[in-house]
């Protein structure tokens, strides 16, 4: 263990790293695409695995376009580390690629050290984002045998290419995508921007998640009149945008009073049909419901719906739901979050225990492998745009807790 | 006075107009199109121009398309009744068009009568609905010389075709457009129905209207900051949407409290980015305020206006207005209004003083010319559809009420 107490990643050393991948796929306006199986997807993996030879790493694809740096162990069970390497439209230079560049980092620096008893692998996952075609964990799913046959010609980009087609031009053979099945990894660990702000309001160099919240989003259909704005007393509408309106704002009340991490989000809006001068006859809007606790998650719905459903009722609307996902939280291993807090205590990084907001390949590998996941602060709590934002010093920091937690389930 | 006593018009006789005139534009599922300048325009202008000179009216057409039938009085001064003959896409049987069926019977039951002092004359307003062109009240602009010089190429439809070449392909010569302005005119009567459910609900069978409301419009931005919908705590969020949401509410308690006849509508809402995922940064929505006296309508609007500053400061967003029309409200004449109440309380048909909450051709009639209004009801206040509906019997009655003031004002 003591080897390990000489690992250090250095802030130069991940800026590097950061800005070269960073440029691959680069707007002129600023902003990557890089969508999986594009031109700059091909180019972000070449350079990693560049990257990947020069740090004495056995490089290898599998079958969906995954790109691993392998360092063999004694066993051939695996310690896995990594992320995504695709981007959202017009994303930032750190989801995703920090845990890729971070588990890079790791494996360079853990090199050098000798054989590990387990083996230690890096992971360039595919894609993850869901932004070309709706694959969402495509890289994850096809390590744990989930990507569903019908998805191969069923799936379609904007310009109607199947993701089949897409992965023939980069040179893989969809029909041999089950080829990707692994069942030899003992655990995975992702670092990832927290996305949030909270890290960054803190002042903390570092979260340990200890569940991916859960999910539930439904849309909410209010039906009320139609009616002239001028000609129709207020006394005598049945407003649905009224009603809706106190929906959304006695639902985010109900959401805030049970305090964090409850969050509610009503971020889309169809106000029927639209015109300045006509009474609301129809609306409809998005419910984002999320909690780490399964039970309160569900309370929390059922209280939401009663909510409306009351409110309907006094305005004289009619309201109807309509379920969109049902995600459950996902906890984390106890014994990964182990390694990770032993891990940065015994380098001295404070960190907090955090639930994460977002989705992430971790929720999707967890149900199948131990995993553990690394927060590191994002200024601001950008994300999902060019303003993403994480200094030089926590990405070290971050890398350098990383390398050490491999080493303690590794070594 | 003694001759108007006689003068009854008959449901069935409303029936047959409103059926006739009815199926002129009407389309295959239900609803009126009728453009002005259309085919379906120039049909039913032909139709009523049959029923005028078979009335024994003098027919003749104005500049602009207007069309009039006149009983030559012994005076060359003129009391004008009638409504205009468009529609609104797909809009019902009686907006407008009862105006001019009413006026139709009227004339029709008064000629007999022998020479009116005043002359007396139909007018069919050839547009009023702004649902081809931005030409809004372009008849009864015509009469009265407010048509600008630049409007005539400067307004086209959807299909890009200017208003006077639509003007040209009906036979009427656009550069002659002056020559509808008219000096001679000493009253202006128009029944209308009320598209609102006010006499619905109280069962009365008419109003007699005494001002046409004031409107104030405006646009309300708000800026917040866009979050991801996952990571971020309720508490730290500056959501544009709910801010939004919450000065909609309190702006429609506010008016709600000031009391009937006070009315405002957020009709139309731009939520951005409008991701299920993303909080709103960007909200946009419309206000639409109406109130018939002035001073209320600008204390109104004031208050509006100060809430939402107030509500943004609270909430830690930006907020700014646009304004979009500030129109005053119209008073109608007293001497026109006595006339309409005389001529009801004549005839023993229950009446309410009404404010008109919608604009009409009315309001800028007034602005030259003593004018009044008549409004019937509207089953269950619905207009702009297919669905609008006034009883024969209601029509009738109004009809007979019309006649009876325009006795009153013009033998």
């Amino acid at each position: 263990m003591s080897d390990s107490a000489a690992v250090r990643i250095e802030a130069a050393a991940m800026q590097t790293l950061i800005e070269t991948l960073g440029r691959i796929g680069e707007q002129p306006g600023g902003g990557i695409i890089r969508h999986v199986y594009s031109p700059a997807w091909v180019a972000a993996r070449r350079q990693l695995e560049t990257w990947m030879t020069d740090a004495g790493l056995q490089v290898r694809e599998d079958a969906v376009g995954n790109l691993f740096g392998r360092i063999e162990g004694r066993s051939a069970r695996t310690v896995l580390t990594g992320s995504h390497v695709d981007t959202v439209i017009l994303g930032g230079r750190y989801d995703g690629a920090l845990g890729v560049l971070s588990g890079l980092a790791a494996l360079r620096a853990l090199e050098p050290l000798g054989q590990p008893a387990k083996s230690l692998e890096l992971v360039v996952l595919c894609e993850e984002e869901d932004s070309r075609f709706h694959a969402n964990f495509w890289g994850t799913r096809g390590i744990l045998g989930l990507i569903q046959p019908d998805e191969l010609d069923g799936l379609t980009d904007l310009d109607g290419v199947r993701i089949s087609e897409a992965m023939r031009q980069v040179g893989l053979d969809p029909e041999r995508s089950r080829e990707a099945v692994r069942d030899d990894l003992d655990a995975f660990v992702e670092l990832h921007i927290e996305q949030g702000r909270i890290l960054f309001d803190e002042g903390l160099p570092l979260g340990i998640v200890e569940t991916i919240t859960g999910l539930y989003r439904f849309k909410v259909s209010v039906e009320g009149r139609t009616d002239h704005a001028g000609t129709t007393p207020m006394d005598l509408r049945q407003d649905a945008l009224q009603a809706a309106i106190r929906m959304a704002a006695e639902m985010t009340e109900l959401v805030r009073a049970a305090g964090r991490p409850a969050v509610v989000t009503n971020g889309w809006w169809d106000v029927q049909p639209g015109a300045w001068n006509i009474v609301p006859g129809h609306v409809a809007f998005s419910v984002d419901l999320r909690h780490p606790n399964e039970a309160t998650k569900q309370r929390l719905q059922r209280e939401i719906r009663l909510r409306c459903e009351a409110l309907a009722n006094e305005m004289g609307v009619r309201v109807a739901f309509e379920l969109a996902s049902d995600i459950l939280p996902c906890d984390m291993d106890t014994g990964v979050r182990a390694a990770l807090a032993a891990a940065a205590d015994g380098l001295g990084v404070r960190w907090m225990p955090m639930v994460s907001g977002a989705g992430h390949d971790s929720q999707v590998m967890a149900t199948q492998v131990p995993t553990g996941m690394l927060f590191v602060p994002s200024v601001e709590g950008r994300s999902h745009s060019a303003a993403e934002y994480t200094s030089a010093e926590d990405a070290a920091r971050g890398a350098t807790v990383l390398a050490a937690a491999l080493h303690r389930l590794a070594f």
